[in-house]
């Protein structure tokens, strides 16, 4: 029987708690379950599942290879988290904190060869599914790299951030989704499937910028004006430089020159004021409505029952937060 | 036609300058690009093609499958010298210290991705190839954190020693040959090619133990006695304190102390006259012998025409420096 988001996410955290991970050595893999465990929606194992079920009943059937696809997010977490030097992932303290940064790398390299050995199966499509593994996998990489190259740029164009966010972060759901349809022998179903997924991340990740200066501080559950203050650039910063007059680019540059010497409320109070005058507000939301325009359009085409479509519809509805 | 190792040895070398890889991100591939051709025995993949041809005749068919050996390898060496905080590797600058410890993991984390890549065929046995990958990939960074977390233990025994050489560099070995077998679709071959790879690889590492003491500094081109100095545990300082009477014992603190107050030629000096007195030079010879003829001794099991086994015979012959 096809399973709804939360049964199919009470299968994802019990296949999480059983992946058999030796007891020795400790230091390797402790780490990794504790990371683990620390949580997280389980996005992208339920996008798997989810796209399994559009054509095919028992999606636990697959759990080891949708498990695959968190243990690899988890891996790039790990690694990030490092190069980020973050002391904190979901209020816990990240691996290279809690133990050091040695034991991040290799329980990191380690995670990744177990998301291989989950994906890894005497299916007939293996090859296949591992090219589109290995193709995901690098394009994460890369996007990390230009991610962590554009830290001390600053001519990072609408483009190269979009380009950016697409490889560091969307393409995962694209594939999350298009291991389905391929586990389930749908092979043809698979480019739309990942281009539903390619699409949501990109539009994900601007909701993420858009949700950061405009969201509601009692439902966002963060500071609102984080990166503001951390002076990340983000789609806000880059449309806000893009379309700012002389006097505009004067205030930005005074919040993000590297000393400034604005307090963080000041810094905050400049960019919003900004961001309103050039009605940035409105700019992103239309561009985040692009991309999930574009992701429920290829949804549309998937060639899959309706019925076994609303359930991926409806997630990513309450995801998206709008009603179609 | 079979080929000798020289001829493999250059169709590595021209694989690994033709090995796909983008321009961009510069500083996620030029490290990748660097790393491969700082050099190398390329021992792995050469195992590897020999392996395949005591079965077939063209190895250049699984040059890829080769490269991906040497790949993973190198990958383990760029994330090792970053936990090493090696500065150097084959007298050229490790990649963390050339560009920053960031890039030397992420470009490592990409070249694993290569390797799964290049390894990555629409064979039949690919779920078997993959496997057996996977489980070396896993051992190989076991035995990686084994080693790091015996440098804070002064406890470690002789069997908890040759486990983590085994796991941190035979298993690579054994996978290597054993991965030509796979390749040539002689399975039934693969245990004993395995265990030829594993055993030679126990000895290799005990080979090296016994030169940094023993080997002739104008052959060995490394300092004699480096391990020594560097406080570094090996088989020889293993065997030296468990056989060592009370005074021998004070000796050999004496150097391993944390602030040991003696010279590096003292330190040198010291140890060496202590494994003369316990002949430790002969019991490790004795057993690198006992690991070589366990080595010899599979390759003599192995199913293949004669003439075939005796190129991978006299390669190794050379490699141990002992004729047969």
């Amino acid at each position: 029987m096809v399973k709804n988001a939360e049964a199919l996410r009470k299968l994802i955290e019990n296949g999480l708690k059983e992946i058999p991970l030796s007891e020795e050595p400790v230091n390797l893999y402790e780490p990794i379950k504790y990371i683990l465990e620390i949580g997280g929606k389980r996005l992208r194992p339920l996008l798997t599942m989810m796209s399994y079920q559009l054509f095919n009943d028992d999606a636990s059937k697959i759990i080891n290879q949708a498990l695959a696809v968190e243990v690899f997010h988890n891996f790039t977490i790990m690694h990030d988290d490092i190069m980020d030097k973050a002391p904190l992932r979901r209020s816990s303290k990240t691996v290279h904190t809690k133990w050091n940064t040695n034991i991040a790398i290799l329980s990191g390299d380690v995670m990744m060869v177990k998301a291989y050995e989950l994906i890894n199966t005497d299916k007939g499509n293996l090859y296949n599914i591992l090219k589109a593994f290995n193709k995901c996998a690098v394009e994460v990489c890369e996007g990390q790299q230009y991610d962590m190259d554009f830290e001390s740029r600053d001519d990072v164009s609408e483009a190269q951030y979009i380009k950016m966010i697409t490889l560091k972060t969307a393409v995962l759901l694209g594939f999350s989704l298009q291991l389905g349809a391929l586990l389930a022998d749908h092979e043809e179903e698979a480019d739309n499937l990942y281009n539903v997924g390619l699409n949501m991340g990109i539009g994900f990740q601007l909701m993420d910028d858009y949700l950061d200066a405009f969201g509601d501080p009692d439902k966002f559950g963060k500071q609102v004006g984080g990166d503001i203050i951390a002076g990340k650039k983000t789609y806000l910063t880059i449309k806000a430089y893009q379309l700012a007059n002389i006097t505009q680019i004067e205030s930005l540059n005074s919040v993000y020159q590297k000393k400034s010497k604005l307090s963080d409320i000041e810094k905050v109070n400049v960019v919003k004021g900004i961001y309103s005058d050039l009605d940035i507000e409105s700019i992103i939301k239309s561009k985040m409505r692009e991309y999930f325009d574009e992701a429920f359009k290829h949804l549309w085409e998937v060639d899959a029952p309706l019925n076994r479509k609303s359930i991926l519809r409806n997630y990513f509805e309450v995801l998206v937060g709008r009603e179609h």
